[in-house]
């Protein structure tokens, strides 16, 4: 796959309250994430498969899905840096395994 | 990354008509998922990779993908839930890997 | 789990542009793909975690996302039928290992 150039990436996908898109956002832009694609108006309930069992979202909060493909070290950064924000707000961030295919808008000369 | 608290999940994406939201719910409530995400008003078509062919959305279809982020021993037992349904009405379940966030809205004493 | 029948798939997550939509459609269909789901009314900004720095998307941009559970072997093919497109035009495609549901209408007489 010689032609693909497919990067491994760590894909993190952010739920929070609409009314936070600029704080995570903002965050992202700080911790250095070139990218990030936002998801709009999904609802939700609950804790995520939590054992806690507090209510994090009620059936009437407006949510977003912030997702970014960022490299395996910004990872952990980044979690920290919501940390204190989810100590306060209700969400979620899922992290997983992508590819992503390397595009570029101009021909490679490399 | 002691302070990351990353859980190793399974991620359901159920995509199905958005007409069907509530037994969807019902059924991952039942089940004993602790919460979930609705992204709504998505489209489709098609049988999602599979060969036998049969269209089983048409373009006019407007559909809804919950995503739920659950232990791996509730898999199971929530896709057998959802079995009857599927063998009438159209939808698919995608199962993926996830590390998730433990947020806590308090401070961990532990 | 005899009857979960789950079946090992790339999920593609294809985000563009969504005056493009029945381009991506279109493609995936000569390539053989059976079904698709589309996420509207994305939105998004810069380059997804890849170091050119260029930007590949504004604020104002309407993405949309498609995403395709496939066989493995029709990544690539699908992946160089893109890349004319993404030379010139915005846009990401997510490559990931998802398990999904063989869902069928009828029962299964074999």
């Amino acid at each position: 796959m010689q032609n693909l150039n497919l990067s491994s990436l760590k894909k993190l996908e952010i739920i929070l309250g609409g009314e936070y898109q600029s704080f995570a956002t903002d965050l992202l832009d700080r911790a250095g994430v070139k990218g990030y694609t936002i998801v709009h108006n999904l609802s939700g309930k609950g804790s995520h498969g939590f054992r806690e069992g507090h209510l994090m979202f009620n059936e009437d909060d407006v949510l977003i899905m912030v997702i970014a493909a960022v490299p395996e070290d910004m990872v952990e950064p980044i979690l920290e840096g919501f940390e204190p924000f989810f100590n306060k707000h209700s969400g979620v961030v899922f992290v997983s395994d992508i590819q992503v295919s390397r595009l570029v808008k101009f021909s490679d000369q490399g």
